[in-house]
Order: structure tokens, then sequence, then C-alpha cells
């Protein structure tokens, strides 16, 4: 079982974690190695077209292992981000979307997931993110 | 000489790229293989602490990209990024950012660049992206 | 169905891609977008301690996603990678390594994957790549 | 000035790390922040048509960002690879590869270097890498 359920993880948004919770992110469900996180898509945060902008998806990726993170290890605000890489692999459709994040690896000082975004009902993932955080000592 | 200079960029931005005039970029300066963007960082970018965001410096980013390529192949909206990999180095401090573009491959496909980015007056660069681009056949 | 069975795969590393076979690769099985490839580890793929070295699961990781392309789209020998991003998780054992690679996109002019890999007995990835081809246009 | 100078390097590669000699690898520069690494490319590291194959570059990658990292911290043999990412940019021609390293960041716990790999007399990169090392708590 994770250390922080959904409902901490949305409670820390809230307290500590605005801009999370200004993107519209949402936890369906978490547990100790996955996690699936609803983002609601406004008018900033889409492309001519209708197509959602590509920061917006690492945007969610980011914030998706983040809160992945700190269900298993409880609020340390202070994990950040080594490195993200993100394959953009379809056109988002408008409409929410979907990151769904699988925990690789959970070391000592270092941690790394995947993550796959999903767009409105499509069923091929938009975007493969894999990305990598560092996880402070503790004091 | 590349086929637009900063100010065609610069009005292009103002004309068919409104969520990068709305992140304050500003081009610097721009060549046949370079470009220096400039970033004028607002609340809204910040996290605790005065840090600047992650997901800023990969919009930062993903626009300088954008802009290099436009300047070489002219104001072909379509071209999408592919793959973004992003390494944050040190923690920015508050102030303006900059962002330093080469390219480092323009095909005919596929165009690729590497990007420093530097936060006020930090010496050292605090996020380092490469990316690349794909290039719609022409029509 | 994918256009070449695990045998043609194969038979191809052996008529036209000596250097997969002279890695030991052998695919264990090939549908419509999974593969897997099991690599028998020597001498001359250890580093001191007895894991395997990064190049090796680099090399590995390259042919795994060739392969399951080639499978896709038949042997068009010319196709190329233009990126690999890859995350070390763990220590490899001694011992062989077994590459599960996911087509995540198949575009006209690009494909991209996923592949853990795993080694020995060890039940997590030892590591994880993202890997994007581009295929030739047809003559 | 570096810890360890070239001619450091070469004895360590030779004492410590066979493989990185195996692949005729030569330290031509190190200072404190950059290092230049020659490797002669051979039979074995070919592809039909004579181009050099994508694993050889990032063998060559890896090996010149521990050089690069061993001469700035001490010949810390456990030194380990966490994330590589490598863009190839154009067709290596036969003959001897060059990595340009420059290290971007040296952390107490990570280190971060941008290679650039160049093949024969070509005057454009073939391949860029950003790759992070793990370094190892002092016992």
């Amino acid at each position: 079982m994770p250390i922080m359920t959904a409902s901490d993880l949305e409670h820390f948004l809230e307290t500590d974690f605005p801009q999370a919770l200004h993107m519209g992110c949402k936890v369906l469900h978490v547990d100790n190695k996955s996690i699936e996180v609803q983002m609601e898509t406004k008018d900033r945060h889409l492309r001519p077209g209708g197509t959602v902008s590509g920061p917006t998806m690492m945007e969610l990726a980011d914030c998706t292992m983040y809160l992945l993170l700190l269900a298993q290890i409880g609020p340390v605000a202070l994990a950040v981000t080594t490195n993200l890489n993100i394959s953009f692999l379809r056109k988002p459709t408008p409409g929410n979307l979907r990151a769904c994040g699988t925990l690789l690896k959970k070391g000592k000082t270092l941690a790394t997931g995947d993550i796959l975004i999903y767009s409105g009902d499509q069923e091929e993932p938009v975007a493969q993110v894999t990305t990598t955080y560092s996880i402070p000592p503790k004091p």
C-alpha cells in the first residue's frame, strides 16, 4: 500500500502545490507502483486546431511522476526532476488528458517512472515520458 | 543568413503563436545556426522559494527550437516536436531566463537542436535540452 | 499478424545482420505490437564484478527495436535509429538478458518503441529504453 | 586543472578498464571541463556500406563521459551511468571517430555531460549525447 492515498495527494496539491491544482489535475487511482491522473484541458492548453500543446503534456507528466513518488515516500516537497524525456506519438484530440504512470525504480536517491498520456477517447497513447526524480537525503 | 530575422519571428509570434507571446518570449539574436531567446518569468512560473518551475523551462526550450527552425525554413506553422529530452542541472534563481539554441541538424524531414537555459545572473546553465522537430513535406 | 515471423527475423539476421547474430540474439516471440528477444551474454559483455555493461544493453535495445519494426514493415534494411534514450535502473546479474519491446507508434516516416530489459532471474527491469526509428520512403 | 591527466586516464584504462582499451580509445585532451577522445574504428564496428554502427557511438560516448568525470574526481571505478540520450544526426563515414565532451554539471551525487561525436573528416557532428552519471558517496 502506498503511504499517501489519492485523497491525501489531492489534499497535498491544495495546500502545497497550487500550480498542479490550477492545472486541473485529479488523481483517479494510486497504488504502490502505479498512478492514474486526469487533467482537464482548458483554452490556454490548446494550439490552433484544438490540439493540446506539448508543454501541457510535459507538465502533466512531471506532475504525475511527482505524485506517484510522493505516494511512496510521503510529502517530501523537495524531490526534484533531474531528467525528463518525452516522445510525441500522435496529435491529441481536444478533451481531457489522462496520464498512466508506472514506477520503474525507487532507489534511495533516484526514482524513475514511465508515463503514457492518453487524450479524449483515443485508444493509443499520444505521448510517452520517462523521467527521473532525485530524492533528497533524510535530514 | 536565416530566412526570418528576429523581428520577423516576433511578428510571427504576434500573429500566429499567441501562447509564446503570452510566455513573454523575446528573440535577442538569430542566425543560420543559432538563436538566443529571453523569457520574462512571472509569478505563475515560480515554485515555492522563488525557483522557476521545470515545465516553464521545457516550454521555453520548445519555443526556442521552434523559432530557430522557423528562422531557417520560413513560417511553416505545422512543424511539430517529436522528441524532447531535458536535464535539470541547477536550481534557477528568480529573474529572467535566457535560452541559447544551436541547430545540430536540418534535414529534409527532421531537425535537431541543442538548447542551454540560463537563469538571471548565473554563469552556469540551469538546464540542457536536446529536441527533434518533424518538418512537414512541402505541399 | 506481423509481416515477418520470429523465424523470418532469425533468417534475416543470418543473411543481413551478422552483428546481431554475433551478439547471440534470439527472437522468443513477436506479434503485431510486441517482441521478446533473448541475448546470451559472453565474457566480452561483462564488467568487473560480473555485471553486464551498459553499451551491451544499448546494443540489445537497438537490435530489439529494429526487429520489432522489421516484423511490421518487412525487411527494410535501411531503417535507421534517430534517437535512443536509456535509463539504467538496477545492476544486472550475470546471465542472459531478455528485452521486451512494445511498439508505441508506427507512422509513415517514424516508429517509436518502449523496451524493458531484464537480467537473469531478476523480476524487476534493469533498464528502460525509448527509441525512435526513421523509416525510409518507399522507392 | 583536472585531478587526472590524459596519460593518467590512459594508464587507468590499461589497468582497470580493458574494454575501453579494446575499443581503441585514446585521450587527445582533457581539462577541468572538457575532453577529446579518439576511437579507431575496426571492422566489427561497421555496418554494411562502411558506416559506423549506432551502438559503437553509444559506447564511445559512455566511455568519454566516464573519463571526463574520472579526470575531475579521480579513479572512482564505481561511478555508473544512470541515463544516456543519443540523437543520430548524420551517417558517419568510415574512419576514426572523435568525441568532444563538455561537463555541464558536477554535483555531489550526479554529473551530467554533453558529447558531440565527429566522424573522419566530416565537419558536422554525426551524433549528440547527453548523459548523467551517479557518483558513489565517499566511504
